[in-house]
């Protein structure tokens, strides 16, 4: 299912190299401002062209075709559309004989057979994510004034972020790298016990964007090695305020009003310049395989918006549900 | 929303000191083999009762109440309900006032009110796993042959798991740990781009697991200190297998076949015998905490059969759909 | 899918000889009050035992075994069950032979195969109508001050019901009816465009009573006979009375406050005292067939309140998803 | 919610005066042919033009931006877009002081406030439908065998549907319909007992469809005069073929195998060429009104092809759906 959410209801489609992507947003309130140029400054934060990040440069830009009038959301659902232009398209045959590894092209050709869009990844493409960033920026909007802030925090296994790229563009090589995300002014009461605890709902957006590995919240996988008497985050006043937060902000699936923090692993992007041995389905044995073109060394640098973005399009479903679930009327 | 899946959807309920918890399966196909003893295998894993474990020892005795007709599934919603029996009642009023640390007592009071029930945690009390766990046994049968085997690989910092428990059972505290998950022969096409990747999928059931801190798949957090050559997964032959695994079993969303593999800690149990300080809400300041009664020293011990029946829902939802989505009919 | 709702969300379980039956009802607000006794009205209106319903009678007594405490709902989910105790199963060879006419038997052959549970038409009973009625009363706690009245308006083509079922009970044979209900004190702005319309998730819900066959909204059927100039409801005050109410209190799919006015008719009873002939698939040929036992002579009396529960689940499920929508904030 | 389905999930998006109007078709199965020409026959049976509809004419001209490559699906989500160009938007202040009636002029108002978009009746104009024909021509293609066939059985109170018309259009007035739907080749074990009976979704899908009054399913209406022994519908030979027909093909919620019939009751037109008198809120009083242009003075000339449509995606959603759930496997 291309879709999340159960108010704030968010829908992608499109492929890398077709003629439009895009997103719909259903459930957006009524009342909000919103324009094109609301989507520029995350937009450019994702987009490529620094050291590091492809030189496709496309323009992005995006057109609201739906759901907006005199400036404001009408609370029809909100169609945001981006032309893909620079969409030269080869011979794909290639990649059906030898999918390339740690890409989806060998799932995609087994899920979808001969009918699978090859073509830049096809539906596949991380350029699908403008969509969740588009998305992303109406629901900070709906959360406001909880605040969402992702960053790389290490990439190649260094805190020195550009020596680590560009070693890697050097090496003709990629690099992973680390985002912490922080959501602050968070309202209590937001997630429920169980399937839509916070985790659960966050979780689940996180890993909608390709190449996250993991997903830790609050002490995470360091918990495994704390004691309950260190672990427990003692509550210093009445608003809930605890002294650490090895919760991350939830307890039992709710949010406690502390910050949220999370951390995600990003794997280094799966296309290099390097030559890689893999099978050959044509040939029926390993084979060498060097991809051509150019590639983002660290596709990390341009993930933090996106990360921030899907977070916040789960924390205004939640928040649109918490408006009404939690007192009797 | 207590209910997860699209098509093979459960649904829990119940609280720790009510009359019943159960689960609800709808969408599980007609003519399985069902009765109660099959449950008993994975409930007496999940029971209490080991070093490290609480006393509080209950038979958990499952009843299937409908969706079974003469040992086999009927292809009705399979409900299946546990009495609870050890549930004395105290006084709840401390908890109100001073909410422990760890739990969710204060965010259920923000959430519900004074409506919450607060008796043995209520309804985010760890029993309701119960559910999870009757559901998941369902699931593996419908997942059959695909295998899913967790266990806890760490606890307390250490691999020597006894030591580690004694110690805290002695110290009166309580240790986390960390359970590793390996799903075998997995069918290739199951999950889907972006929303419903089976990496969300997936974590989004973990994360309906109580205690849980985190996830990682694969390479996990160790894909940021990696480089593309070491991290892509060389095919090898003409089923799919690949050289390493690092993206566990899944490109893009759908699994390829090799095993999923998946980490997650789990945090210390948040009732310790040690006194804390936490905020008092009824003389407005910090004060002491002690809780009473007997605890589990490291309820990790007990989570590896939960972590493996959510990820059979998971995967059970997923099967389902890949039925009738990648081929054209 | 047994169940119905996006945030007021029913799910039913249970067959009619199984050992229980029974209903979840998730997402209702906390505090509401709520005991076993407030069912008793409703489950009155729906029992068998009058003159033209079946001597089955049984005690149906709820009990409400989560999501209540003191006497409150809590914001978990709420499961309320009722053991089956008028369960003498017989031998049920003849219904797979010969599926009887105007039953659910051979289409539950058919989908489910010979899983298929036949004891008393298993999870097809019009007895899982009780779960519609608990979740119903529910419901209409939260939709107050809106009120449902629905009452069964012409019965076997007369308007003298009385007689009517007294006829069709000395002939052995059954009648259906026609039942109307109105909605009053509703609130505007419930419901969506399009595929959430009012008028879509009410029909939704009254097809899911067993012997509906059709709905029709304010002017219905006659609307097509009228002309525009009769058809179009005037406004005549500035709360949005209008004149007429042909548009059955909703216009673009949402409620304008005015009433909401539908109607539904009611098949006659399929099991009937008198002989028929249906296809015997032991024999290859079509052969007379007499069921045996007693039966309603008409269902449409007990068949009211299922159908005021019914809308009332819609309507509340609406009435929680209207509480964030309309409004920038 | 502007969304319908479980596994082919129709997502609708758009207002008449806006920029484009679309649908988004998720779950579809790779491998179906699909081009904008396999659209044009449908969509010139929607289309404006002959006596009795507007002179709006819109070329309508379909673009398939996502998920068809090389003239077949791909199993990505398939979106398609119509331009609106006929859009001259004028001066709609109006509209705000006296709400139209029969329109959801004043229902918008109340749900969206001021920021409802009022351009030619904004998200709710009749344009939108374009997109569930859209979906329902592909949904025609999986369903196939399956046919659907829709039309107008009478208008204006009459079987001469043409003189019927040209008097409406002489009297400047507008006249409704009644449309019958007849389904053939429908393979049984589409539907689920209760919620997703095949009468639930199928009517949930035709309430979608604006101007709808009713629906009713084979004997319909006419079953409450009806006793049980001519109602019940006589099996006749082994593949469940039935004598007569009374239940359209569905028992338990389940089809078996007979033709699903139903017939919907379609309202005049509301917009009309003659004076009404409705409420002013500028002036608080009732004032005249006279709607200015040309309109449809039978609506219901255009709807049989979107009835069916909407149809096809309900028995399509049935139909991806009834895939995997029958049997053991």
């Amino acid at each position: 299912m291309n879709s999340f959410g159960r108010i704030f209801r968010v829908t992608l489609f499109g492929e890398s190299h077709g003629i439009q992507i895009g997103v719909v947003v259903d459930g957006c309130p009524a009342g909000i401002d919103l324009c094109e140029d609301d989507l520029s400054h995350d937009f450019a934060r994702r987009r490529a062209g620094g050291r590091g990040t492809t030189p496709r440069i496309e323009p992005d830009l995006p057109r609201i075709v739906s759901g907006v009038f005199n400036g404001k959301t009408t609370g029809a659902p909100i169609t945001i559309v981006f032309e893909n232009t620079n969409t030269k398209s080869g011979d794909y045959t290639n990649l059906w004989n030898q999918p390339r590894p740690g890409h989806a092209d060998l799932t995609g050709q087994r899920k979808y057979g001969k009918y699978n869009d090859p073509r830049g990844g096809g539906h596949f493409s991380g350029r699908i994510t403008l969509g969740i960033v588009a998305a992303g920026v109406i629901a900070k909007k709906i959360i406001s004034p909880l605040s969402i802030q992702a960053q790389l925090i290490e990439a190649g296994g260094s805190e020195n972020i550009t020596e680590a790229v560009e070693k890697a563009i050097e090496e003709k090589d990629s690099i992973g790298g680390v985002i912490e995300c922080v959501c602050s002014n968070v309202q209590p009461t937001l997630g429920e016990p169980f399937f839509d605890s916070a985790e659960a709902l966050i979780s689940h957006m996180i890993f909608a964007v390709p190449a996250t590995k993991g997903i830790e919240f609050g002490s995470g996988f360091a918990a495994a090695r704390m004691k309950g008497s260190e672990h427990n985050d003692e509550i210093i006043d009445a608003d809930g305020t605890t002294r650490t937060n090895y919760s991350a902000g939830i307890n039992g699936g709710i949010t406690n009003g502390n910050d949220i923090v999370f951390r995600v692993p990003i794997k280094p992007t799966s296309s290099i310049g390097i030559q890689q041995e893999t099978y050959n389905f044509k040939s029926q044995s390993v084979q060498p395989l060097l991809i051509e073109g150019r590639h983002d060394a660290c596709i990390a640098l341009r993930i933090p918006v996106v990360i921030e973005c899907a977070t916040a399009i789960a924390l205004a479903d939640m928040a649109l549900i918490a408006q009404q679930k939690t007192t009797v009327f």
